[in-house]
C-alpha cells in the first residue's frame, strides 16, 4: 500500500522537505478520543533537532488539523494534520542534485522516479516527513496511555556508550517520557561522543531500546500480521532503520532451549514469565509481559568529510563536500519517530481485535 | 490482512499441524510462468528434517496443485497447492493441552481463540505450516531466477560456531543452492554443535545470512513498503525469528558516517558501492548493490528436559517434560522458509513496480 | 486484491470449471461459529441446476474443510474448503477454443492471460466457481442468523414474469429460505416461461430482490465502503451481474424529493421511517430498517442457437453452436450466490466495527 | 479500507463541510504526469451549483497542492490537494441538530459516531467533499487523455424528461466535456423541470449515462475485482447514488439470451462487437467496446418543505423545516463526481496491470 501504514486504522504520509508542508492522514480512528493539542506540540518538540551541532533548520512544526476533530474530540472520520515548512534553504541542494550523497536515497529515488523526484532536501526521503508521524502517533499514545498501556525508548547505545538497560519497566518509561534526551544513566558520555563526531565533520548512530507495558494479552494475527511483523514493517520505513529485534534477538544465536525459554509460572492469579527473551511476544501475539525491542539507527548519512561519489548526470566519478544542515546524531530524534510508529501500529492491532469504537470515551 | 501477505502478489496461508492439509493461495502471479514441480519438491525436501537427532515426524510433503496451472503454465488465476498431513500423532499432545509449552504459542493462542484453536502439535502456529510457503515460494523462486535473480542464504553463526562471510555473492549464493545443510564453511563442526544439544535434550539457535543478487536498481516503496519493510513483515512471520538486520545491522551503532556511508562510484557503465554497509537498499529502495539481510532464529523451544510452567486449565503452576518429536535446531529448515518468504516479498514489489505480466513468458 | 474480497474477514475465491476443484479460504472469521455442514450443503443444493431443461452436469457438490474447524466450530484461523470436480467434460470445449462465445469471457481472458488461461468450460471465469463461494457464505449466514440476522432473496422478475412485492420482509424471508425455487407468487408462471426459452434453445434472465432484516443501525464505512459499495462490489463480482439497485434505485429519477425521503419517526422506542425509498441506508450507513436491493441477471450467454462470433487464431469472421450442457436460466441458482456473497459482506462490515470476536460464542 | 479507496492507486479522501478545508492524497501514482491546474480548476468549476435556484453558498474551491508535485510534474510520492472552506455558516445547523433530517445520514452518523461527528451541513458526509475528488479525479482524467481515453457523462433522465441516447460516442463525450449543463438534446425543458421542482420548494433526481472510450482490451480482475465491481464500488461512495447498472442493465431481465449477447466480428483487424448489451465488460474484463453505464441518483435530500421526522435528542416525533442552502437537482454536480471517480478507477486498474509507470511521461 505504499504510503499507507496499516489495516484497521491506516496512516497516510505525504509531503516533501521543500515542499509547502508535509502531513499525515489518519482513517479508521476512533470516535471520542480527546485530542491534545499541546500533547502533539510536546512531542513534536521531542523530535527537534537538540544540543550543540546539531542542524540549523529551525522549523516551528506548528500542527494543523484540518479534519476529524470536533469539539476537542475525535470524530471517527479521517484526521488529517498538516505541518508547513518554513525555513527551507533550497538553494543549498540545487548546484549538486546529480551528485548522489552517499547512503541517501538521492540515486535511488532517480531510479525510480526518473528525475521527477522533487530532490531539494530529500524530498519525500527526508526525515523531516517523519514530523507529521510524530504528530498523528501523539494522538494514538495518548489513547493508548488513556487505556494504561505506556510506550518508552531510550538509546542504548550510541557509538559504543551504553546506557543501562531497563529495571522497573513501568517507571522507566515514565520516566523517558519527560526526558529530551531519553538516556536513564549516561547522558553526559553520550552527548560528548556526539559532540566529539560533530567536530570531526562526522557522525554516529545508535541502538534505541523500546518497552511497551501492560500490553493487553492475545493481541497480533500470526500469518502474517504477527506483533514483530507489524512493528517491523512500520520502524523500517523510517530513515536510517537498519536492524530491528525483540527481546534476546539476536542473542538468541547463542543460546540454548533452555536459556532462551521464558518460563511461566503464577504471579497471583496472572500468567508472567520469569524472563522475558520473547520480548513479550509469543507465537506473533502478546503474552502480557512488556513488548521489548531494539533498533539500530545507522549514522546521520548526511556529514561534511568530503566523501567520493558519482555525478549520474555526468556519468563519472566525484566528490562531494555537503553542505546544507544536518545533525551529527539523529538517534535521540529518532526515538520519537520510533514512540511514534510504535503507537500507530499498537493501536492498529487493538482496533482489528475490539472493533473501531476500542478507543472511544463516553459523552 | 492476517493470514495474507502481499500487495499486488497475494499469499493466502491456510492449516494446521494436525488437520487434514495445509496450503497456499497466490494471487496476482503472472500467467506464462512455467511451474517445474520437481523444483517445487526438490525446495520441500530441502525443507525436511535432516540428520541425526531431528524430529521422527515423516511427512512425505507431495504438493498438490488444486489450481491456477494449465498445461505447465500458470495461468494468472489463484494457483493454489495443498500439501497433505500423513504423520500425525495428535495423541502426543492431548494429555498436555493446558500445560503451556514455554516459548511456544500455546498460551496466547488460548488468549487470543479462547479455546476454539487447534492446539494439536501448535495448530495454526506450528512449524509444519511454512511447508506450504516454500511451496509458495519455490514457483517464484523459479521465476525469479529465470530474470537471472537468485536467492540464497547461509547459517552465518550456529550456536556461536560461525560460517565465512560471502565472498563472491553470486557465486556463494548458486553455491548454497545446492546445498542440504547451508554453510560454506565449517559445515561439520555446526553439526556436531547441533548433536551436542540433541544428547542434552537441549536445541540451539542461529543466524541466518541471506543475498539477493541482480535485483533490478529502483524498487522499493518508500513510506511504507521500503524493502526492509516488506522484507521483515515477511520474515517475523516465520515462527522463531526474533530479529532481522540489513547490510552492517546493528554493527552501524558503532561507526562513524564516514564508515558506514558507501561510496558510489562507476565500474565501466555501471554505479556500484565501494562497501555495502546498506545492504543494497538506500531509502528502502535497491541501488543495484547485493540486498543483504541477517535472520535471528531462536533455539526451538521444544526440548526433552523438563520445565516450569502453567497449567492454564487448572490455574496452578505445573512442570512439563515434552514428548512428542522435535528438531535440537530448526535453523537449517528455517533457511528454505527464509528463502521462500524472501522470494514471495521480491516478487510482489516487482509486479508492484512493473505490472502483472512481469514474470509473463512468451507462449 | 484480485480475488480477495473484504477488509476485516476476508474471503480468497480459486478454481476453474475443469480443475482438480474450486474453493475458498476464509480469513478473519471469528472463533468459535459453529459450523454446520448440513446447512452448508443445503445451500450448494440450493444452487444446484434444478428443474427440467437445466445443465445436465451433475455435480455431487461435497465441501470438504481442509482447515480452520476443530471440533465442529471455526479456530479463528483460516477456513478452508474445497470441492472437487468431478463430471468434467473438457472435450465439450477443446474443438472451439478460439471461437469466442458471445457474452462470455473467452476473448477478454485472451487479452488478459495471453492465452495460458484454462479455457475448459469457462475455466476461472465459469459460474461454478460460486459453488465455493455459497459453501463459505452458508458459514456465515448461519452465523448471522444466531444473531438474529436473516438475508434472503427472491426473484421479482424472470422474463417479464413478476413476483409479488415483499410484504412481510422478516416472514418472506425466512419463506424463501425453504424454497428451491424461490419465488413468493408467480412459481409456475415463471418456470413456464425458462422452459419455453430451453425449447428455443434460448435463455433468460432476470431481476432478484434481497432484504436483509434485523439489520444493526451504524454499519458501513462512507468514503468509500458504505453498505451499497461493499455489497455492490461483491455482487458484480457474480457472473452476469448487470446492475445494481438499493431501495428505490432507478425509480428515484422520476420522484421528487419530497416523495423519495423517507421520514423518520418513533414506534415504541424505535426510530423506523415510514417509506423505505433508502433500502435502509442513509450516507452509506444502515438506519435499523430492512436493507434491500435488486440484481439484474443477465439470460444466460450460453445458448443452442447458432451465433455469429470470430475465430481469435484463424483471425476471422466465423460460426458457432454452443454443444455443452448449460441452464436456459440461471437466475434461480444466482439467487443463492447473491444471498452468500451478501452474508459476506454483512459479516466484514460487522467485524469491521465490532471487532474480531464478533461472532463468537461461548464454550 | 474506509476513507481509502483503490489498490494500486489509492485515494484517500478527508474534511468536512463546515470544517478548515477539504482534501485527498493520490498515492501509487505515475511519476512524471503533468499537471494541468487550469483543467483541475475547470472541473471544480463544472462541479459548482449552477443556475437558478442553486444553493447560494459560494466557494471560491482553489485548489492547493501541497505535495507530490514538482516542476508541473508529478513525483510519484504522494500527491495531496486541500481546498478550504471559506462560505460556512454553521449556524444554520445548530439549532436542528437532533432533528434528523430525511434521507441524510444525520441519525445514522450519530448511531454511528455516538454524537461525536462533525454535524455541521452533513459534516464528513456532505457533497462538499466531492470537490476533492473532482480535484483528484481530474489529474487522472488529464492523464488518461493523454494515452487517448475519454470518460464522459450526461444526465439521460431527469424526472422524467430524457436525454437522447450516446450516438458516436467518442464524438459526444467530447462535446460533453464542454458543457457546464451536460445534456446532448432536450436542456431547456430539464432546467425547466428543476426550475419547476425549485418553485415548490421541492428537488428532483435524475440517471447519469457515462461512457468511457478507447479503453484498453483485457484490463479488470474477475473475483473479485472487475471493472463493474471497482466502478460500482466507488460510484455508490457517492451521496444520493442508489443504483447502477452497465450495458443494457436491468432490461437485461426482460430479454432472451439470443438478444442480450453481443456478436463479435472483425472491422479491419479489430474484434469488435454488434450490439454493446454487456456494455464493453465481459466476465469483468474489458472487451475493446466503449464502457457504457448509469448511475441512479436520488432527488437533493434537502427540501424547503416541511417534513415529520424525530428529534433523537428529545426522543419524540417532531416537524422540521430546512432552511440552509441547497440545490433542487445536484445531478448536474454528481455528473462531474461521476467522471471524477470513474477516472479515479480506471487509472488504478491500469496501473495495476501495467505497473506504477504507466502513465509516465518523457522527461
Amino acid at each position: 500500500m505504499k504510503n499507507i501504514m496499516g489495516n484497521a486504522l491506516t496512516v497516510t504520509l505525504f509531503g516533501e522537505s521543500h515542499g509547502a508542508a508535509i502531513g499525515v492522514v489518519i482513517d479508521g480512528i476512533s470516535p471520542g478520543i480527546k485530542v491534545d493539542v499541546e500533547y502533539i506540540k510536546a512531542k513534536l518538540e521531542q523530535r527537534k533537532p537538540y544540543g550543540k551541532g546539531s542542524t540549523k533548520r529551525r522549523e516551528p512544526d506548528v500542527p494543523e488539523i484540518l479534519s476529524g476533530v470536533f469539539n476537542g474530540y475525535t470524530t471517527g472520520t479521517p484526521l488529517t494534520i498538516i505541518i508547513k515548512n518554513c525555513d527551507t534553504k533550497s538553494g543549498d541542494y540545487e548546484g549538486t542534485r546529480y551528485l548522489a550523497r552517499p547512503s541517501h536515497a538521492d540515486l535511488t529515488a532517480f531510479y525510480k522516479y526518473g528525475g521527477f523526484e522533487d530532490f531539494r532536501g530529500g524530498g519525500h526521503f527526508s526525515g523531516r516527513i517523519t514530523a507529521a508521524l510524530v504528530a498523528a502517533g501523539a494522538i494514538l499514545m495518548k489513547a493508548l496511555e488513556d487505556k494504561g498501556i505506556y510506550i518508552g525508548t531510550h538509546i542504548k547505545n550510541c557509538h559504543g556508550v551504553l546506557d543501562r538497560d531497563f529495571e522497573d519497566y513501568e517507571k522507566d518509561v515514565k520516566i523517558l517520557a519527560g526526558l529530551q534526551f531519553p538516556v536513564l544513566e549516561n547522558k553526559d558520555a553520550m552527548q560528548e561522543e556526539i559532540l566529539k563526531a560533530a567536530d570531526q565533520g562526522d557522525s554516529v548512530g545508535g541502538i534505541l531500546e523500546t518497552a511497551i507495558v501492560n500490553m493487553p494479552c492475545g493481541i497480533g494475527e500470526p500469518w502474517f500480521d504477527t506483533i514483530e511483523s507489524m512493528l517491523a514493517h512500520g520502524l523500517f520505513s523510517i530513515p536510517a532503520v537498519k536492524g530491528v529485534e525483540f527481546g534476546a534477538g539476536f542473542k538468541m544465536a547463542d543460546m540454548k532451549g533452555s536459556e532462551a525459554n521464558d518460563s511461566f509460572k503464577y504471579e497471583k492469579d496472572c500468567i508472567i514469565t520469569s524472563t522475558n527473551n520473547n520480548g513479550g511476544i509469543n507465537g506473533g501475539i502478546s503474552n502480557g509481559m512488556p513488548i521489548v525491542f531494539r533498533t539500530a539507527v545507522k549514522p546521520t548519512p548526511s556529514i561534511y568529510k568530503e566523501q567520493k561519489t558519482v555525478d549520474f548526470e555526468k556519468k563519472e566519478n566525484a566528490k562531494l563536500v555537503i553542505h546544507g544542515r544536518h545533525d551529527p546524531a539523529i538517534i535521540h530524534r529518532a526515538r520519537t519517530v520510533v514512540d511514534s510508529v510504535t503507537a500507530l501500529v499498537i493501536a492498529d492491532l487493538l482496533i482489528i481485535h475490539s472493533g473501531t469504537d476500542y478507543f472511544r470515551s463516553e459523552i
